[in-house]
């Protein structure tokens, strides 16, 4: 084997961080894989603007056909995000016999099926490593290091964006709106941060993660998601004098041969370790029925991280192509013919914790009437607590319950919402706790 | 591909871990790997004993050769221990093509470079991934996920019972030698806990993981080492107030081309997450040049997490048996041709912060001779606190260094320690706190 060949198709943040390992660890990566890796030709609608990386002539192209047809090429790396063109310069690609390098979450959570279906048919293999916490190598864990377990939860915090905000408002104060303003500044957020805080890209992530523990092909629709855009600075406060920090989750869980999937802020007990996870870190803790409790942590997102992991995944399918093989480890890590579409327990039916928060007037009998309430629905109080933050007569009601089923809450919070001394809907927010 | 075939040599706990494993997540393991695994034979000298898994009769046997001379078995796990009787198995074994999973870190240690040979002559592959940190795939992240990294640094805590002391004295206080019988007595040290306290164990294992990181074939002699067991309360308790850990660290950093290797108690910054690992856990912190900090945690020892890795590598190996090849991926991560023999560090060259303790008279002008002394030496002090802990006239000063040379820290401690007023050796804990 002379050396592998690949094509690069998006020379943004990630392909430049791509491009720079690349060169950088050259001598490095040769000494491990014992062929070298030559980038052929990069495709990018803007071959202008300057990437702080200078690059031989031709080398640039702003047309995806230059490396799709070229034969040569062994491998191509996906870096252009989004769902319908990424997809289809990949499908092209597999006919043609390229392997695929992706880091397109969104377009794995939504075509994963179809993807490996093609990979398949084409004999050609699909890296993914960092479609999930960048440099985290999360994927490799759970398809090889912790094969031999049934993986009984994972919860992550999957997102930095939005952990950087949460992280914030724990340690300064400080309201989303604002904290978000300062994020977008410090490039820590996107223009349209969207994705990130209402949860959407936690679900792409947990959708990958919930295909390869339990062999699912599941698109990722069916995953309960909340973002983080609701939570007050009184909740962070509040759940910190009860002994939690609120991060958002990403929660897949097997359950009475049932999975759970979903994504929600959380309360998770301050001296988890998942609670130390801080700013734009994100970390992935697994429950295997064989290795016990155990925690991947590191930077989920940035130019060197994300390419760290693309870069892996360049190296894998590398040791594939020298040894003259592929699909040596199936995309989801079930056998195509063991994945399965899989009930998800509905969010109504998951049964868990809660913290509750009612926003009340001040008036003699309404903390009887709101835990009447819960009674009758079968819900049983923890803790409450009354705390004398009164605006305008307004008074703050902090209550905990023991596990019950999403339902009976909602239809408890339906009818509170509805008395006469209710202020604001009620707050919710699911607790974590027996991890 | 009808089924892979395996032999045990080793029917202790991991080994129990394994067969359990095998059974009891089966249709799982078989739903991944596509494929039937079967324990043909199981050999050790006591088969008398019940380990609690019933096995079909003659499953079990007194005679390695059964195993090795039987040419339907494709993979040997070795999970015996100790050094020269487990190699001479594995050479054996290696001879008759056998590939090899083993967690023999000590024989790993001493004696990789032989069976690394033996492996690429023999074209079989070795799993080694229960060797270091039980269930946590820190093998397969170090070979695989993070490959395109330059590792700056790997810091490990790689021994739960010394792990275990550690926190006990930290939580609850008290002396190391009531912790470690109380440890015996629940089971969390041997009853001969030399190679865990005294650091051997984890010596052993960061010479594991230095090989991978480094490419080199150093033998484990040439890591300076050094136990927990003369750690006393008042420097956990003293730490603590300067708001610092105290942990058992491997130590392996590129530091100017040179590398680092060191094994000894360290005092690591409290809010760092290396410090919240407590207990009997495992983790490794690795800083690689593309992916940022990073860090891997879980249960380091027992019979399960030890064999969800043993199991891994089972799979792994079996995997490529399946795709008919071998020797994918290099037993130290580097192609043969580039490892090497390198020069490790000198301890008495190593630069870090020391935490120092003087046990002295208390005379008018002991502190301006100890500083007297240490400036000499070139040592400037970070900060220094006498407290009123006297016992017949005798005083404890705590110093904090800067960056120093251990040579000359060595060299004052020397001449501080002949002192008319030195009542004790001083105690030296080196710091890290640039992590």
């Amino acid at each position: 084997m002379k050396k592998i060949t690949i094509g690069i198709v998006g020379f943004g943040t990630v392909g430049t961080g791509v491009i720079k390992i690349l060169r950088n660890n050259k001598a490095l990566i040769e000494n491990r894989l014992g062929t070298p890796i030559e980038i052929k030709k990069i495709v990018d609608l803007d071959i202008k603007s300057d990437r702080g990386v200078r690059l031989r002539k031709g080398l640039l192209s702003k047309n995806v056909k230059d490396i799709i047809n070229d034969p040569s090429i062994d491998l191509i790396v996906e870096l252009i995000g989004g769902v319908q063109a990424a997809r289809s310069i990949l499908l092209d690609a597999i006919k043609q016999g390229k392997h695929i390098v992706t880091a397109n979450k969104a377009l794995l959570a939504s075509h994963g099926l179809e993807l490996l279906n093609a990979a398949h048919k084409g004999g050609v293999d699909i890296g993914f490593e960092g479609s999930v916490a960048g440099g985290i190598p999360i994927i490799g864990a759970l398809k090889e290091g912790l094969t031999g377990n049934r993986i009984s939860c994972i919860l992550g915090i999957l997102n930095g964006t939005a952990n950087y905000i949460l992280s914030k408002m724990t340690d300064e104060g400080g309201k989303f709106s604002a904290i978000l303003q300062e994020a977008k500044k410090q490039g820590y957020a996107e223009s349209d941060p969207t994705l990130d805080v209402e949860g959407l890209d936690t679900t792409h992530k947990l959708s990958i993660l919930r295909s390869i523990a339990y062999g699912t092909v599941n698109s990722f629709e069916d995953i309960y998601t909340e973002g983080i855009s609701h939570i007050e600075p009184i909740d962070i406060e509040f759940a910190r004098e009860l002994g939690y920090r609120i991060k958002l989750l990403a929660i897949a869980r097997e359950i009475d041969s049932q999975v759970e999937a979903r994504v929600h802020p959380t309360l998770i007990p301050h001296d988890h370790l998942l609670s130390k996870v801080d700013g734009t870190y994100n970390a992935i803790f697994i429950d295997g029925n064989a290795v016990g409790p155990s925690m991947f942590y590191g930077k989920g997102a940035g130019m060197m991280p994300a390419a760290s992991a693309v870069v892996s995944d360049i190296i894998d399918i590398s040791r594939n192509i020298i040894s003259g093989i592929s699909q040596r480890i199936p995309l989801f890590s079930y056998q195509k013919d063991h994945l399965k579409k899989i009930a998800i327990k509905n969010i109504q039916e998951v049964e868990t914790r809660y913290y509750l928060r009612f926003t009340v007037f001040d008036r003699p009998g309404v903390l009887s009437k709101i835990s009447g309430i819960l009674g009758k629905h079968k819900i049983s109080i923890h803790s409450v607590i009354q705390k004398g933050r009164r605006t305008k007569g307004t008074v703050s009601i902090f209550l905990l319950t023991h596990q019950a089923r999403e339902a009976s809450i909602r239809k408890a919070l339906h009818e509170i919402d509805r008395l006469s001394v209710a202020q604001e809907k009620t707050m919710l927010i699911r607790i974590e706790d027996q991890i």
